[in-house]
């Protein structure tokens, strides 16, 4: 094997394989990238297992030349080393090469290393999915859709299913729903399905969260390919592999309730950061839980008391006060994380009683949705 | 003790103050900010008993008025909790006022925070300095002096003399001088000293930090009143207090070689670069030593080697050798501390032999130089 490529552009691929590449692992190879020079261009390879990444640096893109292939071949090298060592080369162009068998030599100006390498015959193969049916999101959607769900699973282990983010598409929509059973965000959207193809999958938080630090914040198509226990997303020149988590995934339809007793309409940010403040006396005693209630005049106030240090209360002007009467308690921890996760300067919370999960949504968007556990206080 | 105050001046008084404030202390009331409302404006108080900071908010600055006092007086906060409360209060102004004994109302806009106080009488009064000289550094000055020499204090603890810097003012010179006992750095630079006097104190290298992170990059004289047992800064607005170390400070003067064998002038951001790339595989197993050695034609060479994993060899033009061949080991990361630490394009190491220290100057440049202890491999 022996190439010269554009530095920049290997660094960019590396570092996209590396979000595969685990620290420790009890499979010592996968502490490696897999380097293949093909005719084509180079591929580059990393995986924990669970997730695979495969980045494609193609010999040319618009019309400069990014790699010189002089002889095909492949190796793996320590990720750990080999992306440190890319990264703070001397010079635009980079010249790796294996002689000796498994010695790789890296060249670039007056700069020499020499690696130590694996055969890449060792190297575990990928998943291998039949692309039967697909389905399309542009890259920027699919990031959104990501963000405004994955923060809701569990981090508990108790129940591994709720480590994950449920995606159901039906009807050629697309939902997404993640709850760890104290508060449950979920997100749809229009998705072109082939032969209107139905899902019912649980995708590790874990991937995607790293998918979504991955692919580039356009709106370029990504293809998602669904198997029975494998997802694979295709961008440009990119190969995510996620394996599925397996069980059934509890069905949260029943959870949102249909209809409210109080609902209040407020800015979102104004509302963040009051409900950041009241929030700061709270961490400490009492698991950062906040009070809520609706004063007159479309008043409503978030307080928090801390006997040891202090007390805070703060008024906000809503929009509109509808309905009951109220005083709730809830996590402040999830309430700003909801209210982040939401599009849109103004929101809309819609309580059944100081009881009942309450559900908050953007003012005329109904793709989106956050719901919240309240705190018995009271 | 009631006053109004404009939320940025008094956040940036409450930054300076709090690097003092420990997060852990046997005495409780150190963990708070005492503030005290004069008739001229607010002064802020943090100390950990070795490092004490006051800092000043006059009641105008540049013709506004930052204070408004209603009535003087004064109280200790909780710092962690008033730090972060006067951070993200939502209005430009705030109102503080102590009610009820030692309740402290902070109000801003429409949110109230009331926050237990401690009694003002009980905090720990500062270190009396009686003023009778001082000498004075431009702030900019004073940081470069602090950047350059830092860094190499022990951060261990069997000679604690030896965490300090120690400053010599003598003959209108001061010299600042650090030595972890195998690297040194030294610094100096002319100072208007009143009366002539001399000076040699050892300051903890955690207080020259603390105090660069404070002044402000400026050309704003520093007032240094040095006394028995306490050091003391005085900036615009602002105090900084440290104790002293006790002991005698070794005598470094006779490790400082004075002729050299072999003299090389490169390039300091190339050379540092090499170094940094001969390191990455040198990490590990070796304790980050990497082999220096020059080639003909004024070419020398930086390289590791690393069995399990690899070899580097970084090849540097040097601008001049002169003297005889050398081969010599050093640790990388004292070579960069080193580097980094010295300003101008071009450094002159000059070295006595593979076991003896060797010095790095700028080129041009007496105020400065850092030496090194080589470690034995070859």
């Amino acid at each position: 094997m022996k190439f010269s490529i554009q530095r920049d552009d290997l660094v960019q691929s590396v570092n996209d394989v590396m979000k595969a590449v685990p620290s420790r692992t009890t499979i010592p190879i996968l502490t490696g990238i897999k380097i293949v020079a093909g005719t084509d261009g180079v591929t580059l390879t990393g995986s924990d297992s669970d997730i695979s990444i495969e980045s494609f640096i193609p010999k040319e893109a618009n019309g400069d030349e990014i790699v010189e292939i002089k002889q095909t071949g492949a190796i793996v090298l320590q990720a750990k080393f080999f992306s440190e060592i890319i990264r703070k080369l001397p010079t635009d162009t980079v010249e790796i090469e294996v002689h000796n068998h498994l010695q790789t030599v890296i060249r670039s100006g007056k700069s020499e290393f020499n690696l130590n390498g694996i055969e890449a015959e060792e190297y575990p193969h990928l998943p291998q999915i039949e692309e039967e049916s697909k389905f399309r999101i542009p890259a920027d959607l699919l990031k959104a859709m990501i963000r405004q769900t994955v923060f809701a699973v569990s981090v508990s282990e108790t129940r591994p299913i709720l480590t994950g983010v449920n995606w159901r598409a039906e009807n050629n929509e697309l939902i997404c729903i993640a709850t760890d059973s104290h508060r449950l965000a979920l997100r749809k959207a229009r998705v072109e399905t082939e032969n209107n193809e139905t899902y019912n999958v649980v995708i590790p938080g874990k991937s995607l969260n790293e998918l979504s630090k991955i692919i580039a914040d356009t709106n370029e198509p990504i293809d998602i390919v669904i198997t029975e226990n494998q997802v694979l997303f295709k961008a440009k020149n990119l190969l995510f592999f996620s394996r599925l988590l397996e069980g059934n995934y509890p069905d949260t339809s029943r959870l949102i309730p249909q209809e409210s007793k109080t609902d209040i309409v407020v800015h979102t940010k104004d509302f963040l950061h009051a409900i950041d403040r009241a929030s700061l006396l709270a961490k400490e005693g009492r698991n950062n839980v906040v009070k809520f209630s609706t004063l007159t005049d479309g008043v409503v106030e978030v307080s928090s008391n801390t006997p040891e240090i202090g007390n805070v209360v703060e008024e906000i002007q809503s929009q509109a006060v509808e309905g009951e009467e109220l005083k709730i308690s809830f996590s402040a921890k999830y309430m700003m994380d909801a209210l982040k996760a939401l599009e849109g300067t103004d929101i809309k919370v819609s309580f059944t009683g100081a009881m009942r999960p309450f559900v908050i949504r953007p003012l005329h968007d109904e793709s989106t949705l956050q719901l919240i556990l309240p705190v018995r206080t009271y």
